[in-house]
């Protein structure tokens, strides 16, 4: 396939957004391979995704962009753009549990997610085979004790930074991040949480699950915010149980249901096909 | 098809329930449709339902269950016995919306709820029409002010008491019921929860769902208990939704899952599928 | 909400058709709703949904549409437009069972289905009694044997016509549907198969799927196509079974997941959400 | 946990079976763990599955199977035993795609698949890297040419008997298999088909799908027989799907499916769950 542009842009609503921006890249002979839009009524703003093809393109990827944001001052957007030939970079960081990064490596390697993993980031020396196996630096930053959490999670930064680390993704990473550290990565930290948000937020959700009686369980992909499992949802999936499974049986069960999720949501994500509105996110198809 | 009995069996576990239980019927030439046990490990209990054929039964029902009492004391377990010609009396109770009424209803009609509803209780006048379509005495009884919601149930349960209820289904019945009102009819209310529980309780669970951002919507049926939005939960279900999905149509996909799920658990209590034990149910399969 | 209007349009996919389409709508000062677009890379082919804003509208409808074919000749496009001030009329054909009847017409009366159904047509007289609850003229034209079939579709033609029929929903009507009848309502006919397609075509799909021991049961709503079960697929849906339900169990388990199928289905076209392209449908969203 | 042993059992449709063999078990003092039975009452055919606890046995394996036997014959059944620490061995037999063949790995190394692979098997050099991750032995046995197929077989039976294999499983290996390789497997051999059986058997499925515009498309885990792509089922999962996928969107989107399939019936068949009765299966849950 040959190289193509996405552009996600947030505005205020108001009329002509889309008929200036399609005709933008009309005029500049750019074909729309892609074009999503939303309106949020509610609170009156526009959402929009548009994919083109960079085929044949005469002007140069600073002149479309200086140009497209003339048209957003204009038009009063803002707007990111990103190009199929800069894959991003992911940081995977992971605790005692290898199934979420097992996926994201195993899914990788056949093609369905765009990326390359430099690095991944344990607290435990336990997933190291695992890494090793993908041939893939694994880089060991405990946290002996309460006090060094900081000077970890400086660490933790340090290496993505000299890594060029565009989005961290915690694949049962069971620590608890600073603001600071999210702050740091500005939104481009995804987590997976074992429930179905909001419902059993906070620890041993399964456990939880189980008293409550619950007869779906599910999990939850959410970029990372200062309010733990607060953060603005990608996405979630369930799966039916019922009685018959004991507490282990669910989180059997739910480690299925992570690992496709996060995968999912990461996808999403490196597909350019997320953007944040509040506490919302907007997750256009493919 | 020919009689048949249902046995709900609950116990401490303990080796020989199954044997001693199924040697009971089997010695008393009874042929055995359907049985279904579970065993609690995290609690030590015990739940078992057994389907019996009655054809060519040759003693008396009480002397069956006096035979089966005896048994029960030995193995310390206790029981509760429904034969197919006790068709259980339903009331349907309902304030301003008619999707799970209808349901009911139709589904009813059509043999997939084994029942009868001799009456439809409301605090409203609105659904008088659809109860008139299908012939079933509709009874508005209006809550003037808080103060006048005591004699209103009161008049509900003589209502009930009247017809011989077995059994109260509350099809988006939009009040809160009290603790008198629960226990008259101990533990034989079924409520239908616009969400899905333990997420969203309370009132405007779709609006709040909008809120969050969440990817799938569901509703939640359960019996009632004094802790509103907190009884064993009998069914749930969910459905996928995005952001494009406005609060009004989450309520409306909403309103699909909620008539499926509360006919379900309805039709799971009606075929004595259903155990309560503690917070969670056991739901034997067919 | 304020009147509105959806424009359907097809065409060969050439650069310019999103740009100049929604420039048309926006110099005219018309507010777009909502857009989506479809290029189908595998045939070349170009799909798109407009549904504008008609508040404030300062020119005629034919004028409006005028223009629009001008830019169509340009453009080389062909396009449909539907007001939302004409509201489809639908005529149901059943033949013994009530399931599919009762969804659409309880969903109707809820708004879910933005239509008015003028009568129902049976070849039996059983579902009277639904029709007349719902106070809808029903119409029973028997077939009494092969000869005399050409003049019951006569009859049922030129009922459709009298009643400015634009749709007509076959909720289990059991018969074969003549090619002349297909061609008369040019694509206007919805059909629900009780098996999911391509499997189980023709009679019985029930008992032959328990047969085969398949582990999902599913059904299909389809436009009527002179090849029966073939038509283009504008819906489907699956449930989870297993060994233990007997092919009377799929049947009812079926009902349900044909309602809801043949409503989702009626629904997306009453919506103008679908365009067909040889077999196949686009079915945008909402 | 402790040691415990499942017995599959089989029989014409009698009195007496649920309450004679459970009874067996209490009368020698085993704990029954679970317990489930399925009456075809279609067929007159009786089926159970019974897993008991082999702690504190105070007997030999061998007599407690000569003792059950003398029972099958007095009740006129048959039954296989098995003891969970006879751990199953499992030959992989793949071609070129990883997808199903890396899940089967990875979930056993977490515990799900209760198995030994003491072999990879291919037709092809391409997966040998992903055994070598997995430090398992990987044969390639090439197909030079139709004449050579049988030599083929007969090495892969070969290495599969020194091996002591109880079960292939086809992970996406792409060459139909002669009548004498499935006779010699006796009916342990699962395969993955690549749609949603019956419908597209055969090859491509996924374009077929595309042309005939289906709105899910799922995989069929089956046991392997003579007839290809007609065996016995034992697991059937569906996504949906829209006009948006191409093929190979729903290729992508089909690995996921086929894989979680795969595993989850191997799991069943592993756990000892799977009973086949002429093209059906029943699968007892856990």
């Amino acid at each position: 396939m040959s190289q193509h542009a996405v552009f996600l842009i947030s505005a205020a609503d108001r009329k002509g957004l889309l008929a200036e921006t399609t005709m933008f890249f009309y005029q500049r002979s750019f074909n729309i391979l892609h074009c999503r839009q939303y309106t949020d009524a509610m609170e009156n703003s526009y959402f929009m995704r548009i994919k083109i093809d960079l085929e044949g393109m005469t002007m140069t990827r600073r002149v479309l962009e200086e140009e497209f944001a003339e048209l957003g001052k204009k038009m009063d957007f803002t707007f990111k753009v990103y190009y199929s030939d800069a894959v991003s970079r992911v940081a995977i960081m992971v605790s005692k549990t290898s199934h979420c990064l097992y996926d994201l490596l195993v899914r990788r390697e056949d093609g369905f997610l765009p990326c390359e993993v430099p690095l991944i980031i344990s607290n435990h020396p336990d997933l190291e085979a695992v890494a090793d196996r993908f041939h893939i630096p694994y880089y060991c930053c405990p946290i002996k004790d309460k006090a060094s959490k900081a000077e970890q999670e400086a660490q933790v930064i340090e290496l993505c930074d000299k890594h060029h680390i565009d989005l961290v993704v915690m694949a049962r990473y069971m620590q608890v991040l600073s603001d600071d550290f999210i702050a740091h990565f500005k939104g481009n930290i995804i987590n997976i949480h074992h429930a179905f948000l909001p419902a059993f937020q906070g620890g041993n959700p399964y456990n939880r699950a189980w008293q409550r009686g619950v007869k779906m369980i599910g999990a939850t992909a959410h970029y990372a915010t200062a309010d733990l499992d607060e953060g603005p949802i990608i996405e979630q999936d369930v799966e039916r149980v019922s009685h018959e499974h004991s507490p282990e049986d669910l989180k059997e069960i739910g480690r299925d249901i992570e690992r496709r999720v996060l995968t999912r949501a990461v996808k999403a994500h490196l597909e350019h096909r997320v953007i944040t509105a509040g506490l919302r996110t907007i997750v256009f198809d493919g």
